[in-house]
């Protein structure tokens, strides 16, 4: 039925990943367990920005593989017919994977910015150039195989919610803040030694990374585009070790998710787009959740859905071989032939609602006083916000005290709104931390 | 690349499963869905074995799908090019499905015991038939994608362990019993009031159901057929609350696993096949490990491999729409002309190893004396086993003491040969109960 491809590969980038990926192809042991299942698959070119550069990769014969600087080397050779794009970025990257499809050449890459933030092109592309295959497995979550389960055990199914861990780095960050008690700093900086975090951290902490994640997979799951900047995102800076001990009092933990969910299904007939909301956030979750436990930079994907209720994916982020496994997983699908024509699966319209409903954990720090309770509750109550908690430890610095306010079910505007407000008694010293209780 | 299939499809069995199948099929806004991405598929014959039985069945149209009580109606139509098997058991199941692989006609089955046992045959069949697919995703925890995954996110890595929660009766059953401290007797009678449990329960407390399952799974990790009966496979029938009790001590659970684990590679040079155990058994399970977490009637199955390390994937274990969905899942992948075409992956012959190395908890049930400790010592000793530790909660009654040793690790012969030194003591009233410890 399924007809194989024999490929040959352009190879855009040789990092990390991308040596992992050679390795897994062009070990012999390895190549001949491919040939076993139908593969044939060779990396014959691959561009790189210094030629000079000496490169331990393992398995490279001088015969079968060129280095080049060139884009266009690649680009422009009509025997290669696949390229793996291992640049990252979205400028040079969009460059040569749109070249690519629009040359008829078939694309893997683990790019999820340039996949996330150009969702429609690609998709458009793909459609003008309906032979192209597009794999890009190793964009989300490197050693899970989200992207091909997302694709194929939930057609005939319902997705309602896509919640996850999705970013190695700030997951160890935070289990290292909860188990050990390190300050955010501290535990930043030693991330950045160990190599987990970059010099500039923000794509991590500040969410960027999880954001284009959640965008890729909310278009998996309802089948519409979400432009990444137009997610609601928090990332993790303003945590710290007290949103703990209070997480701890409510017997749950603190983890950075993406989460996508559907709010309102749409409807045929009347031509209405599903609802959804999109949003990255730092949020409660109870200890007895799968969600809590896994700690360190092991990432989950939980998606519920009709039929299914409940399913969770758990495995590696990110890593070399982890990332090189999707990559080959994607070289494998395609030269037997195997990869789905419409690796975006359906598209339609959505509609991101910006709001949406949970209870609320709200850190409030102020210079203690009297009548700071009502005058909360006050506040609360004009942001038709309902309290439902107050938690307090022992104060120790009356200049410094920080509680928690819980919230009954409310939606983030209202709970945004009644922060807005709180922020401009006298008592209160910052504007307060407001994130959502799984 | 993929030629798509129209599926006509005749369907044996409507049981539970079997009208969840019909309807994700049949229901108009899901044909539509599937129409849109690529399939087209309609049961057009159903087999059962009494027609005139009244079924709840949605979407039934007396125009397009017909019922009939006769095998050779389906098996003999040449316009019926796919059937479903949801009869369960191997003596007509198997005709059936071995009819059909020989007349060209696809398989979809979530026939556990079939797969299992007659794996060889399946092959064989589908060897000499090349045309036909063979869809078995349903057959192993309803609604994990495990077949799927295990066929295409490992081809390119090495499997060295697959382990997993694979029967939510007993997995619900050692739930209850551990976190409401109900007798073993007691907690089967409430699965069997709650129909989650049969009238003869011995299929899923005795172990054969994971038995069946981690044979599939071994298959599709390391190559090589393993027949369910040559598994060692030990139930949970003797799981006391009082285990619990101690595995509480060691911040630990117990669960019921099926393992599959690599104890030693291939040399394809020597023609060395790999050396593999997989067994059946309560295991004690420390806190910390995500299995430890799954409860109630969820399913876990865990993978080790060398590119991604661990990963683990969580879900529905049975239920009509978890494992409809899988079901589903093969009828589009087939549709699509998306399935594998060696659905049961590269066959070799691997060596299975009946030993294993664990650590070991070891419950003896004693009348109390004197010289206890050391006359279970020098047994453990003579036969070559070193004790990690000894547990005892205080002893109540004299004349009914039960205690427990870990080993350090030892082998499973080792352990099993010092339980028969032990149970010739006078002191010891019954076998000691033996399980590994993750």
């Amino acid at each position: 039925m399924a007809s194989k491809i024999s490929l040959n590969i352009g190879m855009f980038g040789c990092g990390t990943v991308g040596g992992g990926v050679f390795e897994l192809l062009h070990n012999p042991k390895k190549i001949s367990h491919l040939r076993a299942i139908g593969v044939d698959a060779v990396i014959s070119k691959i561009c790189v920005q210094n030629v000079a550069k000496k490169r331990d990769l393992q398995f490279l014969s001088e015969q079968k593989t060129r280095f080049t600087s060139s884009y266009a080397d690649i680009l422009e050779d009509s025997s290669i017919n696949c390229i793996i794009e291992l640049m990252g970025g979205v400028t040079d990257a969009k460059h040569v994977v749109f070249e690519a499809i629009k040359k008829g050449k078939h694309v893997i890459t683990a790019n999820k910015a340039l996949v996330a933030n150009f969702m429609p092109e690609i998709v458009k592309l793909l459609e003008e150039n309906p032979s192209v295959r597009f794999g890009y497995e190793a964009s989300v979550c490197g050693g899970i195989p989200i992207i091909h389960t997302l694709q194929n055990a939930y057609s005939g199914d319902e997705i309602t919610e896509i919640a996850g861990i999705m970013n190695g780095t700030t997951n160890y960050m935070l289990s290292k803040m909860e188990h050990e008690g390190i300050a955010y700093d501290a535990v930043l900086k030693e991330a950045q030694d160990l190599g987990y975090a970059e010099a500039n951290p923000s794509a991590d902490v500040d969410g960027f990374d999880v954001q284009s994640k959640i965008a890729i997979l909310a278009k998996l799951g309802f089948g519409g585009v979400v432009k990444p900047d137009q997610i609601p995102t928090v990332g993790i800076s303003r945590i710290s070790t007290v949103d703990f001990e209070y997480a701890k009092m409510m017997d749950s933990t603190i983890k950075l998710l993406g989460v996508a969910k559907l709010l309102k299904p749409g409807n045929a007939e009347t031509q209405t787009p599903p609802e959804v909301a999109v949003y990255v956030s730092p949020v409660v979750v109870p200890r007895s959740n799968v969600i809590a436990n896994i700690g360190g930079a092991t990432n989950l994907v939980n998606v519920r859905s009709s039929n299914l209720a409940n399913s969770a994916y758990v495995g590696q982020g990110a890593g070399r071989f982890p990332t090189a496994n999707s990559v080959v997983n994607d070289v494998i699908q395609l030269a037997r032939g195997e990869a789905p024509f419409d690796p975006f699966k359906s598209s339609r319209a959505v509609t991101l609602q910006p709001d949406f409903e949970a209870h609320f954990f709200v850190r409030i720090k102020i210079t203690d006083g009297v009548g700071i309770i009502r005058a909360i509750g006050q506040h609360a109550e004009a942001a038709n916000v309902s309290i439902y908690s107050i938690l307090q430890s022992p104060i120790v610095d009356r200049k410094n005290v920080e509680f928690v306010v819980t919230t009954d079910l409310t939606t983030l505007s209202r709970v945004r709104q009644m922060c807005q407000n709180i922020i401009k008694l006298d008592f209160v010293q910052e504007e307060p931390l407001f994130i959502p209780i799984l």
